[in-house]
């Protein structure tokens, strides 16, 4: 490692990897922190909550399909339920530019508001701080939730076993685009919106129609590929997902063959995927299309067998190939 | 307001209280947030939490006595222990400036480290972000807290009763003046160090002291004379603080006087008011003076009727005059 931060060390992928694993568990590392979920549980005398955090820093902060605001609630709404709780309430705590124009707070503030309603959630307790022109690039958001945690419900990367079926809510890459067609330096345009939603509906919807949810994770920076590959080396499992089954929408596939990107590895800020006993899989995928944010699901895969954390993607053509770790992000700052 | 955000949004002063009236609570409103305490109290299936969320943003990152990491630590414990629970848990979220040495990151993190070896408590959950060099200034940390709060413990702004007197845990100012005399633009040099310190094991030595702690709160931006004008707002009570009962370090005041500063509004990151029964006035102000955050702990006034929400301040020569909102804190970026 370098003795200065890059780019790379804020994309999710290895040098994320590194920089947390040197650095933040050396330091802060604890028997909670170090399972590095996006949430933590605690017990609260008795009480189970997840608990997670996620700073904003998208760029631009108004992209098709969504905003920074939007974003910062539906990435923390995410994030809580891929633990099966029920998000309760939500931290806003928000570092504006000097010079930010008030409108644009307002835009910001209400599509916030919006997802709160269809939530049914509150944001309980803030924080604003100003810093002057040129120390900030417009508006960054910080959004902590909390969630409470059934006690019938187990759903956990560590739980997800050979024979489960991979399930996911609908087609992939769209957030990515949508950031890379509204950043001044690309010129093509595209019909493309950022997938960004709060998925708590479909979870909730999803747990309903099983008890035998082993795993869900929400599938942001890194895309599909590095979320699995997380999720196989955690459970020590080997799994396989197939081409033909991953949704991926025609727009989607002609810009990434355009610009020579992998729509595997593209963010995506609305995306869940989940793991499930198979022979409860038809069912959750039949709950899961009944959703708003769910009606393209697909069963993509399964968990083949214990092993080394493997993920083998296996194309139209039948040829088979382990997916890696990106050594880099496509795109900073695409959340 | 005019139609940009100015600094003066940020500096806890009036224009934050607009900021905040006009448009987080317009948009976010609810019984919860609108009670505009440090922290949330939540109910969880029973069990009550407190909850509190801060970035970040100081300038320069490292000043006498202690740095950005420190800082947000001990800004998160001494929100929560306003509400006298006992702190649980912190996230840490990090906003990091592509470029930024690793040494000092390294640095912060031993600082951080430190606080959570001293108070006994764990990060549990982050998050890294990363942005380009040029769109924000070095480093932005985000500290959310989770307290849990005893059952026969009742400590709120609005429990402050005429008869309570006032106290304090020490001399205020002295963050404010460390990081102006840190700054690059000012040229002079002082030996103050900045009070940054996590008052959890003060609050517990006080709550042990005494079951009749109405209120407390760190004061931090818009230092004493702000916070006690905001408290005695909340409980609509008159209050009278006496200048010669003050803790003032004879450099603050040398410092002060020369610069046209008035320590009544200087930023504190170590310093708690507790409003206490008068009866049990002195058996607190012994536990807090037994503490090393304590020390030089005074009863500096008392809560006279119930009022509009003035407080009075009584100068050595017994001239009197009501403290106003400053319409700018004197300094940006203090915390």
């Amino acid at each position: 490692m370098k003795d200065v931060i890059e780019l790379s060390h804020g994309d999710g992928g290895i040098n994320t990897s590194k920089l947390i694993n040197n650095f933040f568990i050396k330091y802060f590392g604890n028997e909670i922190l170090n399972k590095l979920e996006d949430s933590a549980i605690l017990n609260l005398n008795g009480v189970n909550i997840a608990f997670t955090t996620d700073s904003f820093v998208v760029s631009p902060i108004f992209f098709p399909g969504g905003d920074i605001g939007k974003l910062s609630i539906c990435g923390t709404i995410n994030d809580l339920v891929t633990t099966g709780c029920k998000p309760i309430a939500i931290s806003f705590a928000v570092i504006i530019e000097e010079g930010f124009p008030i409108e644009d707070l307002e835009k910001i503030l209400t599509s916030i508001n919006y997802v709160l309603k269809e939530t049914n959630l509150k944001i309980v307790t803030g924080d604003t701080k100003v810093v002057n022109k040129g120390n900030a690039d417009k508006i960054f958001i910080n959004t902590t939730g909390i969630g409470i945690l059934n006690e019938d419900i187990n759903i956990s990367p560590l739980n997800i076993k050979p024979g489960d079926k991979i399930l996911i809510n609908g087609s992939i890459g769209e957030h990515g685009l949508a950031i890379l067609s509204s950043r001044k330096e690309f010129s093509f345009k595209s019909s493309l919106q950022s997938d960004c939603a709060p998925l708590s509906s479909l979870v909730n919807n999803m747990l309903g129609a099983s008890k035998k949810i082993h795993a869900l994770r929400d599938v942001t920076r890194g895309g599909l590929a590095t979320i699995l590959i997380e999720l196989a080396k955690l459970s020590r499992t080997t799994m396989t997902i197939y081409e033909e089954k991953i949704p991926l929408k025609r727009e989607t596939k002609g810009i990434c063959e355009f610009l020579g990107l992998d729509p595997l590895y593209l963010a995506n800020e609305g995306k869940m995927v989940a793991f499930v006993d198979r022979n409860d899989a038809e069912k959750v995928l039949a709950a899961m299309r009944k959703n708003k944010y769910g009606k393209d699901s697909q069963i993509i895969g399964e968990v083949n067998e214990k092993g080394e954390g493997l993920v083998i993607y296996q194309t139209k053509l039948n040829t088979r190939r382990v997916l890696d770790l990106q050594y880099s992000e496509q795109l900073p700052r695409i959340c």
